[in-house]
């Protein structure tokens, strides 16, 4: 067991995050900033007041052993960790709650799980960790099923081979993302995915849902780091040959890659991994056009200059989160190399910004082998946002105990879409959130870039109602899925579809696709037990 | 009409390659080097020789303007180009023409054709740019078809749309190399995807048989420079949203992506493009020990140096390639970029070579705009390398008139299985060349180098007997195959399945997977005229 618990409503470990005086401080700054009398600190639903509904399905004793229906364990899995999900956790409301949670140590445990749940005509979600924000692990059974089994991966957490030579980790699906770097540093090796919900997310989550790293550019996604995929499907297992590269027919990773769980359970995969990087070079560049800022970035990416980390911070979210003055849009700037020093092409990025009119009065700081390793990034405008990144998940469970609507919303488009779709986009949104918030902030920031176009990440924030939050998310939320879609976005850059993103995927993804897709679904679902709701419905 | 006429049974343009006495002089060297009395320059058979059975299908009127039943036409779109090929090509034995040669001049008339197709029970094999080494466009129409139907995609030549912010540009799928980057010059953008088959490939072929471009490390794939697929299926139109990148969902454009025509007709795609290169470096790194040189080539690719060039040749392919003498293998190294200079990736590279025993005796050559930009890279070693790279599939003709065996096949594996695959599979072969041919050849080069693997290309040459030439090289092929299997390699890097490479896609490829990709053809293609025979059969 371990010695700390997960909060089963909120973001993280239980305890963590800013304590009482903290967030009425932090009230105190936003009903000042939105002009509000004062914002209350509600006190979540407390576990012992819970009242499930009684367990619709119970596994056989065989089963059992390593399955739970208490209600620390249903409650924790109900829900993945988007605003409306830490909403109605918080105030207790569990709208839909598995029956069984399962907790298989291995893949005969696995398949005896999906085997039993296929027989009793149970849905079955496959659980990670628990970090989906698009309603990916909560499951409404409808009349089609006869109950939810949520299957829990966390005991499939270990690192089972290691190729030092090929630079490549045979690992389990379950590994939560420290424990995975953790058992890689002893070989000098590490996956380098970083994203916001690191501590709290899986390899197999990462896999299934296309998850998006911390680099900003180049080789970021999950997709290009597996060199084979093993997923037990309810019709056996589907494991794909260990290559480094391979036009042998329709890549079968790319089928797992992004399937939701809807497939199957992805139980292991290789992936590529890389030494440890020792050379370090970041920046904060400063625009106060965001049109030159938007055009430098494009060009230190189409350079193939390849920074590690290529963030641009409208002015807004650069003064919420980096602590830059106001009207300054900041562009953050990091390369690294395990290999050899990289102030070349930071020298180089800062020249393409400076002749759009960056600047940067931090200067470039720059870390080798012989320094600290940690120290390059750690300070000023850039140290700030790192920091503020990490924290995120933990300040906005404080947020909901103030009733505010506070989420984000992510999609990618190609150079030439997106200063329409920015306007657009934002426009939209600033409209629906002083409709329905009264006031709020809507800001930007691109998570990812890519030659032909940026990934834009949208934070939204403003005073909710109590006990309507989740409504008035869900408005806000369809007025800027319908802007991005309308503006040539996708419904999702890294945040995958989940039931949330449905509608907007459904008019997103080829009809035929879907068709095809259904069809690949019958053969490894046949009775479409696997995680209903989620990109297809089962024919 | 073209003012040339492409052979109808070899590679190129009528009257390219060697003329007589240059074959003979060939021949003289060949017998020489392998110990025969003589070897025979014989003549390929001629078009007016042929006697094609008579066309099971014929084309209603409203087709039949964009069709051919023409002999020219139909032994020309008989085989692709590899030695099984072009041998039973040269000799006049034509196994499965055509019946019906089709070329659609757009959408529109592409769909009749496959309407028209499917109700005729034939059928329908697309066709690029014809140089598949893989059988993947000669159709056995057995008992199940009434007939073949081979459509010509070569009118649909056109790039459509050019997005100059973003660099990318829409681009018809039966466009040739040479002709796409015509049309792409004039905005300074190039697709910088360069097969060896490029002056006869086309875009759709690419994208439909995950081509590999002769960049060696990092993005090399035409899989990574999609941003959207449009293909045309018997049960209608498939295109995906045309995005730098998205997580929504298994990737639409990875199941066109390696379908080989089994799926649809891709008809369109919007391509990343570059600007084009105007920094270059390169250099041909010289080791005494093959040992020493993988490590080299590894610790380079590994350091994330991403050289454009990176391509190891053994003692003997340098020899026969680039001249030099005997017991040295070259490493051929290049670096380029459009945006800044590449001393520095260069000179680490070297430094790394030069620690594992690596000479430089030319030097590194350098180029930036102020130079003429062909000149480095075309000199010394490395530019009689790519000079034979580019002349090979013309050579290729010419030794199959002396009835020589000369062929190759590529894969790709982890570093960790690389030296047990190399000895296993060139001692394999080597002995099946024995057999075979009684004296021969087996080189190695690598074509491609990822960080997890490198992609090993093998080239075979010995004297065949006239006639037998096919079977002959069946057998060595066989050996080939089931040597690269079971060392853990794929059937093909980049080469694609085909008909040829189906026996062992059927073993390495996931059984499951293969019955998705039936299942999700099934409702693509729901009669299975789709390029029968090729990946997986119609349920």
């Amino acid at each position: 067991m371990p010695d700390r618990r997960r909060s089963w409503w909120g973001w993280g470990w239980e305890g963590e995050g800013p304590d009482r005086r903290q967030k009425e401080a932090i009230a105190a700054g936003l009903a000042a900033r939105f002009g509000l009398a004062e914002l209350a600190v509600a006190e979540p639903a407390r576990l012992e007041d819970l009242d499930l509904p009684r367990p619709r399905v119970e596994p056989p004793e065989s089963i059992s052993r390593y399955c739970s229906s208490g209600v620390y364990e249903r409650a924790s899995h109900s829900y993945g960790k988007s605003f409306r999900d830490v909403v109605r956790g918080f105030r207790g409301q569990m709208d839909h709650p598995p029956d069984v949670v399962a907790f298989p140590a291995d893949e005969a445990e696995l398949v005896s799980v999906l085997d039993w749940a296929t027989g009793a005509g149970a849905a079955v979600v496959p659980y990670g960790g628990g970090s989906s924000v698009v309603g990916g692990v909560e499951c409404d059974p409808g009349d089609r099923y006869a109950g939810v089994v949520c299957v829990d991966l966390g005991r499939l957490d270990r690192v089972l081979e290691v190729d030092r030579v090929s630079r490549a980790a045979r690992i389990q699906g379950g590994v939560l993302g420290p424990s995975l770097e953790e058992q890689l540093r002893p070989h000098g090796l590490t996956l380098r995915h970083f994203p916001q919900s690191f501590e709290f997310s899986s390899l197999g989550g990462w896999l299934a849902t296309r998850s998006g790293g911390h680099y900003a550019t180049a080789h970021t996604h999950i997709d290009d780091f597996v060199e084979s995929i093993r997923m037990v499907t309810p019709a056996g297992v589907l494991e794909s040959r260990r290559l480094p590269g391979s036009g042998a027919g329709p890549s079968p990773d790319r089928l797992a890659l992004g399937s939701e769980g809807t497939l199957g359970v992805i139980t292991e995969a290789w992936m590529r991994l890389q030494d440890r990087p020792r050379y370090r070079s970041s920046a904060g560049v400063r625009f106060t056009d965001y049109g030159d800022a938007v055009a430098a970035t494009r060009q230190v990416v189409q350079a193939g200059l390849r920074p590690a980390n290529c963030r641009l911070l409208d002015d807004a979210e650069a003064a919420l989160s980096a602590g830059s003055g106001g009207g300054v849009h900041l562009l953050v700037l990091g390369f690294e190399s395990a290999d050899h020093p990289v102030d070349g092409p930071m020298t180089r990025a800062v020249e393409i910004c400076a002749a759009h009119g960056g600047q940067v009065p931090d200067g470039v700081r720059t870390s080798g082998p012989d320094q600290e390793s940690s120290e390059a990034g750690r300070q000023g405008a850039v140290g700030a946002w790192r920091n503020a990144f990490i924290r995120a998940p933990y300040s906005r469970d404080a947020l909901v105990a103030m009733s505010m609507i506070v989420e984000t919303f992510e999609t990618a488009c190609t150079w030439d879409a997106f200063d329409d779709l920015h306007a657009g986009v934002i426009s939209t949104v600033e409209k629906a959130v002083r409709e329905v918030c009264g006031a709020g902030t809507v800001t930007c920031r691109f998570t990812h870039v890519y030659p032909d176009g940026p990934a834009p990440y949208f934070s939204v924030m403003g005073p909710g109602r109590r006990g309507s939050e989740v409504s008035q998310w869900d408005e806000i939320k369809a007025a800027a899925a319908d802007a991005v879609l309308s503006h040539g976005g996708t419904i999702t850059h890294h945040h995958a579809v989940g039931r949330d993103h449905r509608p907007w995927y459904d008019q997103q993804r080829p009809r035929l696709f879907a068709e095809a897709l259904k069809a690949a679904k019958s053969v490894l679902d046949p009775a479409g037990v696997m995680n209903p709701g989620v990109l297809v419905d089962p024919s």
